[in-house]
């Protein structure tokens, strides 16, 4: 199988972090923070090391920070539902995925109202000023993804960061694309909550998100319970990252993190972003010159957006739908993931709401021989299909 | 060592549990729900076969109603919080896991209000009969755990499943202890809710549990965003069990779940409550015979209610700190747990809140020379600590 789905999850995980996973169940079995023999602790000092590892890696001054969450999506819902009250206003971009809108779309049951900012393609000063157009003086976070996961579109968070600021803001984070492929840093971006998976480009297992929070506001928690910590007392304790993890943790994920975390360190985020550059942009270059121009193959993307942002690319073929064109593929055991990837808001911003496109996604075990063979399907397709 | 603190999460797995979960990651890779390629289909399938034998293996007539949860903790949150509404009463019992009593200690803030009924540890009609006379016009539900954490009384769950139907409320049943220990079926007991964890007495991973609805009452998702199910729609779709699975499902939790459900089956819930039991009389019975009675040592159990569920057995040694004694017990390489055990009602009704008790917890892989040792070791600290 040559597998190009890898913004849906990256596959395969490398050795390590498999290796993690099954020392994680032999060895780590202990409750880390329940109870105080040997065994637990020693489960608990890894998971400390975890909590250390990314926020050295996501510059994070606290490390108590670092919270633990079951995906990227939670991480997002708990900041949205934790900070925001009646009246309060998000500004959004007009491409976030579902894991951003549907929250807030949720939340408009109890009076929370939105905006989206149009982001444009071409000049970030752009982009900024739509936000801005947005803010009122109810506005309480600007709230983005950090690049779009069906067309890769790459968002001037820096800038948009500081836009929140100046206007009393906060600034949430969506980096499920991004976190692992990418730099990012919470001190010098300045942003507020980050959200990010395990499973995507830090190579940990499905199951396993985690929340930065950069800022003093203090968030209610989304789960109340068990937490190890102040055991006594009724209330959930204010402590973090306890307050925020409440339950058993997930060690065989956080452990699987870990080793991912060290795998994209060893190499370096620079390096897979350029062996994903070069792979992507040889895809749009050799299917564009191959496959007869705009009317056989028409992508949602260009030389520059690929070189900013390499992890996603969108396209559509012959005007089929999608699907179609993905199952076809799938029969010559090239996995791509096609429809409208849960991002209506993206859609319908390319215009593919009704057709959804297919969309290309590599990772660091993504080879050229690969793209060479998708390149070559779409060629006999585009003749068996005449 | 020996490992007597199964109650906080089971060890060791067995090994078909570590075996799934290794075939996960490198053969189950695919984003179950979101691709329709080969990979992610296969993935889907598993889960589908997971709920599945959960449904079975609990008496849920829906699969669709069987929902992967991040923990049992979830489980109840998503329960509570979307259940809920202001003016709502619940009761639960006076000696709840803060899983259940921080969720709604939480929700006071909106207006819930709840009261607490006593149990009673010699008749299971007085515990219903006390919870009846907490019931009012405003309850909409009754929760409690099926066994106690601490010192492992059981509650009468049918009866007060009825209690709550014939009062127009629903029932919440946080299993955590029990489930995969003690027969649960949510039809013959009409468990509306039922929650518990992979990581226990299932023998499943850390960071995973499950949510069973068993009635056509709808409930407001915990969190919102991607399901790979209508992704057109802004709204989060009504469609179970998407509705409450947001984002990327636990795909290694869930697997190596579903090989220790099959685990458990294939020994069967009887026969490892038998072994559990036998070691658990044999601990109470040697202990209480060779360590000079109450004086030295306190046991917060009877021979009757280690019959009823043998999963946790509570005790105080010398009237010395509980931490102390579990400390010491370490060194001999004997994991407990000891303190409060999140559960500071349980705590109150026993009169430990200060102390708290040393928790000694089996599994099926506990043996009677553990047991022996233990004894041994506490008969040695026994004259050593004069």
């Amino acid at each position: 199988m040559i597998y190009l789905d890898n913004a849906a999850t990256t596959f395969p995980k490398p050795k390590s972090v498999l290796k993690a996973v099954k020392t994680a169940l032999n060895d780590y079995g202990g409750n880390p923070g329940r109870s105080s023999h040997k065994f637990a602790i020693k489960t608990a000092k890894e998971i400390y090391d975890t909590r250390l590892l990314l926020a050295e890696f996501f510059g994070c001054p606290k490390i108590e920070n670092v919270i633990f969450t079951p995906s990227c999506t939670y991480g997002i819902n708990l900041v949205l539902r934790g900070l925001l009250k009646n009246n309060s206003h998000v500004v959004i971009s007009n491409v976030e995925h579902n894991a951003v809108l549907r929250p807030i779309v949720g939340l408009t049951d109890s009076g929370i109202k939105f905006s989206k900012a149009r982001i444009s393609l071409k000049n970030d000063d752009e982009t900024v000023n739509n936000f801005r157009k947005k803010i009122c003086k109810n506005t309480k976070l600007l709230a983005c993804l950090s690049a779009s996961n069906v067309f890769g579109a790459k968002l001037p968070i820096k800038k948009l960061a500081k836009l929140a600021h100046d206007n009393n803001a906060l600034f949430l984070l969506d980096a499920a694309q991004t976190a692992g492929l990418v730099d990012i840093n919470v001190s010098k971006s300045k942003i507020d909550f980050l959200c990010f998976p395990a499973h995507k480009n830090l190579y940990g297992p499905m199951g396993l998100g985690v929340l930065i929070i950069n800022t003093d506001i203090k968030l209610k928690p989304l789960t109340y319970g068990g937490t190890g910590v102040k055991s006594r007392y009724y209330k959930q304790p204010d402590v973090l990252p306890e307050k925020f993890e409440s339950g058993t943790i997930n060690v065989p994920g956080i452990l699987g993190l870990k080793a991912g975390l060290k795998f994209v360190n060893k190499i370096g985020t620079e390096y897979i972003f350029e062996h994903e550059k070069d792979l992507m942009l040889k895809f749009y270059n050799a299917a564009l010159e191959n496959i007869a121009g705009k009317n056989i193959i028409k992508f949602y993307t260009n030389d520059s957006l690929i070189k900013k942002f390499p992890g996603v690319i969108s396209f559509n073929f012959k005007n089929k739908n999608s699907e179609l064109i993905a199952s076809i593929l799938d029969e010559f055991n090239i996995a791509v993931r096609a429809g409208l990837h849960c991002s209506p808001l993206a859609h319908k911003f390319l215009g593919t709401l009704d057709c959804g496109t297919v969309r290309v996604s590599p990772c660091i075990f993504t080879n050229k021989k690969q793209i060479d063979k998708l390149i070559s399907c779409l060629i006999k397709l585009n003749f068996s299909q005449n």
